[in-house]
């Protein structure tokens, strides 16, 4: 089954138009890397596997991010979550560190390889300078994966870092996304971007979504409950059990505030809600939104010329979460567990 | 052009089921009562009119409220309003006053009634008991009424109480929702209900939507672009200017804490964004979730049972936008300002 | 009983030197006005008296507050408070409205008052532009006051904003504090200020508390438990019942941003700790920190500057409470009930 | 020198009365660990010393942490930290993992080694049930170790954890404390307990605080600026440079919601004030009070019978800052850097 975008399937994803590539690698200078472990099959034998599990690296900028630290706003909406590097950012609005995306028992493991790239690129930290604030997202892949096991090391999250370059990226099954599961389907990584028109510029805005949550009969695309026709028709035998989580992260090279950022991060529900989203009793949600633009290069712009940002978090969020969907390939895990991926014809025969 | 709920037109509007009336009411002991005030043509003499304009209350329960306050739970969507008694409810997630809608300039008028209603009422109250906590939500409906006027006065709040009983409720341009606009088109006043299942028994759970939010082209019904395609047809000649802002209040008979009503109030967002809804800068958004169940009746439930709720809570957002749309009916004020009501027929047309 | 400002008893107040009146006025541009209510005695006749509140006003600077709004931070210590404006100033950090301190029950007509001031000023508001957020700030002072009786009325508050000058201004029982008790004594109105060294230039900072909370026996003065001696001494024959709560309103003239200034009104509990003060259930605390320089005129200091600025905020927080306690006189009220002044020579004397 | 609490060297600390040990340990259940790690001195060689760190690990109760989880409330006062697993805990009101104190870039070791325990010890996890989210606190003791080396290594937390036992545990430069400046001399571990009268029972509260924050002229002991006395008599030769923060872990048998203890944490900045800390820029500050009596075995109390909780919350703050630096003991570290202990006698004869 060829997996494609959802845009590409005709289906109207919203106002403003995307970026070239329609991912968040359209901001200029952001760069994303994958790594995707996956290894053996059969009964789960914690600690050797199977493994289907990754994790996937962003970097807001080429430059030294430490140095060069970036305005970013956070919005917590539902804290269920053990990521990394959270209160940090709700009090200074910056983001001085890569931004990792992994599962949940491997935060420490990612972390641990961030800090090792980070010490060794600057030398002054812990000696004459201050800690930087190390931001590890995470969802829960053990429906798939052993998740016990810790299969991500250190070194894949340098790996993943080194690899980080600009777009178009991979998505689906892919880093982080390998053991997701969406809406008991096969999740994953998405991404979608916009330009957006203000004050007569044209700014990038970007959205990577980690996606790995809801149930199959509250899934909707483009308003039509197609979950609920799914579930009905029984198309779909096995359905992965969920354990929640959705992790957004969004680029910009507008020159926005922190306070501005978290605006923008805020309005992240109002997108999450047209695909279905109910935000369960478990599910831990982060949208991170970042400006690569320095604001001692550009005055910010003025709290009235944010609608049309907004309206742009709003579609990328669920663009993002959708093309997770439509981008992710089957995947068969520990104990026979099977995660199928969306059936995208007949999905698109019953919308009409 | 009759008006009629977004159901009865054959709309898809989730998958629980509604209460016997669809609205707020159906929450066993919740009590409405409106107020409108229509009055004078032509253009604005300020302190003369036109008046359009009204205030609607809301009793969680037909007792004392102030003796026999209740869980409640807050969400600020968007803090830019001026709705009262905001950080008493967030710090003792207490509600222990009627609930006010009415326009932005006439909160304190409207307190003043509800004051008045609660000093009678106890008359214990300062003397050796403490204050209330006066609840009073606004939106601006400036651009078809004479705002500066302050034409609600606070014995048009008492009536409002005094007028306030069971279901099923007027919606549409009645009360606080007389003169406010949505998606450019007529809003007011919307509600709809969802019978929640949880741990074999079923609980009510309503809620009660003023609008007055949003430009016509991001007007989502059950997903469609009907705002962008009316607009682009040109179908509306004349488009109100929005100042914003959307009130929600939800009621439910289950023994929540105010905890747990948080975490419901903040899914709200994910039902507006199934409206299309992106939260404009100036649009001050409020969800207040109530229970009518005291916690020393029944034990609260486990945050594990709240799915359901969550999923009412979507649902009965969204809901009760849309039913603000299609009930609405189309209203002149000031300056020849005039805000059409929905043309029902066309969209469903559209809508195939 | 002569009374003067603790510092002036030679007791040690902080680091950074006062300005010149050692009050909120020392800040270049703000203006304070009190309207005092004081009539009556005797037995409680609710409506009738006795009478012993007043409103005190604010005003960030002399321009018009409205089309000049200014920078704005809020923390809510204990939101078991009535006030009025705080969801705006948390949302867009501005405050675009004089500043109202009253007592509970006298919030709505206070508003009254200033929303007829403002309205008149600003021709625009609710015509063609948006309107203002009003913040009004209330402690309860029904110990001393018939509160049910709403004697603070429109034109009281009008009237304080006309009576709005720069300083010395007058403290203790005047204003909005003429009802208020503190640690079971006498307290209401008190102020002090800071001259702030930073990058090379002095900046000036000021802050205006209204007094209402505490238990004698918590009373500390520079680090004594006083309040436990005269406890303990039976020195306080009768003691007030206190309803509580305590409003903190700082301003500065340095270009602080509102997120910079949020974190100065963060800093506000640790010098209300000095006091002794507990933040005891019931007691609404808010702090509001306001700067009257605009950043279009100034570069915002940088967050690394800002340690003056914590110095100054708790060294301020801490001797206006103390203020409002050396300053207040004796005070009798309804039913028989008596506040009385912090006996200074007595305190001093212990104090060695 | 010797080290004892400043309670016996006669400073009052406040009206109720300690427990036994006067430390966190009086709470029945809690346990605490502490692994030292001093090695080696001269100059800094990144990854091999001089070592002046280590890890402390408090356990809420005997049991299993993670099935069976406590009520917990977070608050953070200076939210510049990288600490681990504080949004799940404002999210659910649950602590299910024990508690780790470290240095800034040993948390993801600290966590490897919590992680490592708890799923050695509850085979469920990630297999049929939940992750745990571990809870590892930090400051930056670089200014006397080798911080870039992370010396504290899984297994050491895994050692504090096993060595987790009753009281009365030892304080000052102990555990996570070896390395630590308070007020530019030596902190590390402090902690204090109060018996809590309430509703005719007595419960226990404890705190234990890493303190590593402040600017010697700040120090405040019961009220006297001994700091700034010290710092004009040039009485300290050698001040360290205080990279920052403070960590408050505080636990109590009553039984009350984490809403509750939410409200505890929030008094935690009147205690700190207590001892002149001002939450300087970059240090972050964080307050997490749990409780160890399931709310299953016991009402929750009403919240007007806190007011006892909140006293002891602000004595047990302060002494528990205060009794870290009489309790710590002089430590040279890396380059030459000494971190001097309180001078206790001396400051015993300038307070008279």
């Amino acid at each position: 089954m060829e997996r494609r975008s959802a845009r590409s399937c005709g289906l109207w994803m919203g106002e403003l138009a995307p970026g070239l590539h329609n991912d968040i690698t359209d901001v200029p200078g952001v760069l994303v890397g994958h790594v995707s472990l996956i290894k053996g099959y059969g009964p789960l034998i914690p600690g050797v596997g199977p493994v289907r599990t990754g994790i996937t690296a962003i970097r807001p900028h080429p430059g030294n991010i430490y140095r060069e630290p970036c305005q970013a706003g956070i919005h917590v909406m539902n804290g269920f979550g053990k990521s990394l590097g959270v209160p940090y950012i709700q009090e200074t609005g910056l983001l001085n560190s890569p931004i990792f995306l992994t599962n949940t028992l491997s935060v420490y493991d990612a972390a641990q390889g961030m800090l090792t790239y980070l010490l060794q690129e600057n030398p002054e930290i812990g000696h004459d300078a201050r800690t930087p604030n190390l931001v590890v997202f995470e969802c829960d892949d053990s429906y798939l994966n052993d998740i016990r096991g810790r299969h991500v090391k250190p070194w894949d999250g340098i790996l993943a870092l080194n690899r980080a370059s600009t777009g178009p990226i991979v998505q689906g099954s892919v880093g982080a996304g390998v053991g997701m599961c969406l809406f008991q389907l096969k999740g994953g990584i998405g991404s979608a971007s916009r330009i957006v028109p203000s004050q007569g510029k044209e700014y990038r805005m970007g959205m990577l979504a980690l996606t790995n949550f809801g149930h199959l009969e509250e899934m909707l695309i483009n308003g039509v409950p197609i979950g609920l026709m799914m579930k009905r028709a029984n198309q779909q035998k096995m359905l992965c059990q969920v354990p929640g989580s959705l992790i957004l992260v969004g680029m910009t090279d507008a020159p926005l505030s922190c306070r501005q950022l978290h605006m923008l991060a805020v309005r992240a529900p109002l997108g999450l809600g047209r695909t279905g989203g109910i935000s369960r009793m478990g599910s831990g949600e982060f949208c991170l939104m970042v400006s690569n633009t320095g604001l001692e290069f550009a005055a910010p712009l003025s709290d009235w010329d944010l609608d049309p940002f907004f309206q742009a978090a709003v579609e990328i969020t669920a663009e993002s979460i959708w093309n997770s969907l439509f981008y992710a390939t089957s995947m068969a895990g520990r104990d026979g567990h099977l995660c199928q991926a969306l059936p995208i014809d007949e999905v698109l025969s019953w919308m009409g």
